[in-house]
């Protein structure tokens, strides 16, 4: 890097105004998760991007999963999981570690880490002011537990803190409505993010993940599709082409562009600043996902 | 309770008019802990107390603690304790289980409890905002790992939250500054309640334990200290009159009452709407420390 | 009152929270008047009830008449009153005599007992600001003199108060506009009333009469009809149930009703703290109309 | 009027001009009584004056008193006065008559002139909002009744309703506090006008009276004061040149000076548009007293 | 001057006061120029107008051209004009001048008289904030340079001047927009006008000229068209009547009609005061065009 | 620029970051002239700059002056200089151009290119609101003319228009005050600069010149003094060190330092985005002055 002189330097700030200006003022909710969340090196230089999206006024919301923090944890207390028809089934300890684990560990390294950066973050999860209201999700009818779909989302807090100039970081935990009063859920951190940006009518979702995007070919990394609109989604997804794991995340993509929300990218969280790079340079990185 | 006619009710909702009106928009800070969080009975009232102080306008902030839940958690993991000097060493490991439990499990919990009784209530530790900055807490120079004191509050979410007719709780964890950025720190929840109260030149301090309050003879409930100047208490203290695990509540409630705060109160949680008693009715209960 | 012990008064109090919750920021119009206005014990039992109301955040306005005041005013000056076709004729002489005791007398002191026991009241007539413009009424269109009808209403005044904490108290006196220009008019308080609540989009609309509510029998209390829809009073009224004196309220009621408030109550105005238990606990008193 | 042309419209405007760039947004306080406020061509120029005033953006207090109509209104009533020491007591009969004639009469139908005018007034009185707070006041230890002299003004209510763009409209009429809470007061219009400018941070203090200032000899109304500082006023004083009648209104002008008010004026308020034509012509009317 | 009486002065000023009361806080936009910008007594007059409009509440914005001082420097600059079928061609070196002396010199030479004479003004162009967007105009398809027509007004900075109480006063110099980024125009000041006081849904747009008005005979000044209604004036221009130097002023004042403004004048600015007189005298004076 | 990949495009972005977190929302005043104003290559670049320190929350305020343009328009209008004792007299119209020349044409090019770049600037000069108040300068009591030094600021206008995220540009050309009131003055661009970055409390001034900086020998520009306190920048002025030209610009940043600026640069605008580099790289460039 010292090798690289002033002139350059400059020139690149310069490359990225255009960007700058573009999304000054405008709301954009990541899910952070997967490597990017592991790796302490991956750690740090999304910390420094979610700073410097604050710095140039991007209303910048965090919203987080957990899982091998979790997993780890429930192994550390030995507890067993238990399986209903092959899913695994969230009983009430489950649920206990999981939102500790995510409220009081996950959440709050991630605040301690964009403090000790300079920036100002604060926690919340779907609990606090009621901000996620969930029911009890049964696929195809199955009983598997403590899981939730959110049926209700208060953005007053998030607005409140996004106005004060603050960051929100978000554990995927909900609070039980209506019959479910009384309960707290586990709820996907993708939904969730997807959800929270239809609510607060976002510009941008960024789902990272462990691959490079969307993929024709699964085991080629290099049949990456760069863009695609909700038609030629749905025409992918009926060719079979997107995978299995792919399809959750699609989903939310779907879910968010019909909302109302601009764009929706999948990017590769494996790579070093990938937030900086999709969202300030010219090539964007990974699957944009539009109207 | 069906049998007593609405004119005594009346009567008795008028009774507390005056409290009512001499307390709106006043700032009170509670240590809430021991019995009170333990027993369901208890802490179901202390919660309707709370709801019922924020209904009638008096900006509340609750601050607790989390000892029986850690210690819980400690033994699940068959995490054992270290001794230094006779005095328990917070490791590394002890102070993730401690920020786990504190912000991910007692805290959210007592939200959920404020939000299920209608109530609206956030859920922050002194990380959020980088809201208690402490620095190592070495007693007689003893390194006891991560203990903190306190040494900058920012109460500018705190401020924003109540603004917002939002009540703040707030987890006794605190984020290392100076030398010790980096670091997160376990601090003690009664002196975090003090100084928080002096930060925000609350009305109130009021520190809920499992005695009737500052007794002059520890083995009789009756010797009740009602109230007492800050000369009268260092009397009591240079006298011997106050016991050893009673003098840290009566240092804080000093620290407190120094610092501006007009009264402080230590109360006893044992009893059913003990706040609501102490601030709604005509005898106070516990002790009151004034300056 | 002194044998009821702390955990009774704290019982009750908390009794009271779901309603205090209910009706926080929510905006209420009163009609005081009748017995409460000149019996002094309930008349100081009613400003409490006010007081209290303002307290837990209801957003209180008090619409007074003044009957009997009037009435000893004009006889003491030895105005005899002139009748046409059997209506009293409100001429210029009466009218200044209205107009002084209502915003002078009965207004002023309402506000005096306000002012004494804790509370914030500030006092208003319709003609200042303009806030009620009104017509000559001619019932079937017979010329009584200065009495009016409202055609407009202004309520700027009215919600500046409300948000700067202080509950109005309004005298029903209002100015004359179009054709009427000039002149000042008595207007009926139950109507100012009914059309205050209409226009500030109420909550609630509260008639404190002589009477326990709408009787089946008016010779029988017991016949209190406790609720009725809209449709349900049309039906009470044409079967002639309704009393010739309780109409003009069950209008107002309605008038209000359809113009959005939520809920209309004819209350018993000699019952000590009517308003208190009408609003804070289980049984609501009277009679309660809704759309 | 009708032969007067434009062009000299024009400039007679243009000529007010500079004044009324002088006193934007500054505030006045005028008291109105005598005279302007009897006679009835006198009383509608004072009210266009008023409004005026308002329309150039003078933030203009009205303070008002009655003396007549309270004797009339006492005659009608057939209350004969009592007299202590030579001084006329004010019982709680009188007052009630005071208060209702001030606030229910005198003051609305000012208002009612007002807003008929197209101008925006609210009446109030010191109980509204406890704005004039008083004790009794003993002349030479005399008790005089429910006289008092005020000692607490709280503007809030008043700050309100200029910077909503309203007049207040203020009637002499104090509530007690401390140890005569529980009363009300009548208070001098004159000294009540003069400590609300003081608490106002007031320009101008504008007494208005019936004659056309400090005179040197009070039988020849050409030995005019035009202009004092307060210590020529003390000096006039001293050499017994201000009549006994005018000292108290110099006292006035003199406690107004001494809390900050810039000017206050004595001006003549039987001469049409007095007080237009003090503020927006060049040469003033009436005394001018300066610090 | 001196020979009038107070009363009379005071009579003048009251007499306006109807409407001040009526045009406070209304929006009017005047196009200045001709005589009423050389003249130095007729400017001085104009200023003082605009002050004493803004002094009374009027929310004023000066929109200027400057025909005789861009010539003035352009031929003191030696430059010749270039002509395209008849028509005057704008090019770079031309508009350069007239940017420079609409902007640099008659802009900041009314900001400078207006401050002298104690308002406050702000000098703008089209430019800045890029509050007026333009295409270039191509009369019959003819290219005469850099001459644009508006087709995008910002109108954010004005309403922040206006808001924060100062008077814009506006250059008709507008910035290129689409294809003609890049480049600067010369709009016709009277055009722009018009278009602003639309984009502000003003009260009024009021065109200074060198005439009386509409003259149905251009001969004859008596022959003035007091008023007319857009129908109306359709009439006389299909009739011919309307002189071929009016119509595009009168086609302004269509544009300003259509879009909502309330009502259109043509004055005749050689008259001393004259925007004064038409909006605070009885006799509105020159041509005044309304729906 | 296209061989650089994004990983080292991130890496750059990042190693700015540090600096974008300290200078938000902090106020920094620029001074623009010299080569920088004449390269149109440079001028882009500064106006990239600029606009840069804008999007990442730099409260920016630009100031420029104009020498060749002035000189180029006195000689195409052909006047000629006069000189007093060898100083150049600034007679009216010298002062008309001079006016002309800054506000009209260098201000409005500055704004025409930040809007084209997608920023917003808005042009003033020192008479719009009465911003810099200035009256006669004599050096060594020579009557040079229409040159002013400033005597008042009033940032009202500048602060509104930072508050509203627009850059304001300014002309530094005065109106005169006092004795002065009617003229308008030509001041010095880096005495303006500074004494409008003490009145806004600036965190920086920067003055953009034609060389590296301040220098010990003027012929070798590696001698550059990178840093001076004011008391060694007052050491090297004793010494003679600093040349006759950089004087006025080192007492202009002493000015400033001492009226409670932070830092004041001098750097070099030959050198493509100075500013940026100066103010986002590690190594700033020029002298930096500090207290």
């Amino acid at each position: 890097m010292t090798d690289i002189n002033n002139a350059v330097r400059a020139a690149i700030l310069i490359h990225a105004l255009p960007y700058i200006q573009l999304y000054r003022n405008k709301t954009m909710v990541v899910k952070y998760g997967g490597n990017a969340m592991i790796n302490a090196e991956l750690k740090a230089a999304v910390i420094e991007d979610l700073i410097l999206m604050s710095c140039v006024g991007i209303r910048t919301v965090l919203v987080h999963g957990g899982g091998p923090e979790i997993e780890n944890m429930l192994n550390a207390l030995g507890k067993e999981s238990r399986f209903v028809n092959g899913l695994r089934y969230t009983d009430e300890e489950t649920m206990e570690v999981v939102q500790m684990v995510l409220c009081g560990k996950v959440n709050k390294d991630i605040i301690a880490l964009v403090e000790q950066a300079g920036g100002r973050a604060l926690g919340l999860c779907g609990i606090d002011g009621a901000m996620l209201g969930a029911r009890q999700y049964k696929p195809q009818g199955e009983d598997i537990g403590l899981v939730g779909e959110i049926v209700s989302i208060n953005t007053a807090s998030l607005e409140n803190l996004l106005d004060a100039g603050a960051m929100p970081v978000i554990s995927s935990v909900a609070i039980g409505v209506g019959a479910d009063a009384g309960k707290v859920f586990n709820v996907n951190a993708d939904t969730a993010a997807a959800q929270i940006a239809a609510a607060l009518h976002a510009e941008k979702l960024i789902l990272m993940t462990d691959v490079r995007g969307v993929l024709k070919d699964v085991r080629d990394e290099d049949s990456l599709v760069k863009a695609a609109t909700l038609d030629e989604l749905e025409k992918l997804k009926a060719e079979g082409v997107i995978s299995r794991g792919m399809i959750p995340k699609t989903d939310c993509c779907s879910l968010a562009i019909k909302a109302g929300v601009k764009k929706a990218h999948i990017i590769d969280g494996r790579l070093r600043h990938a937030l900086l790079i999709e969202l300030f340079t010219d090539e964007g990185i990974g699957t944009m996902i539009t109207a």
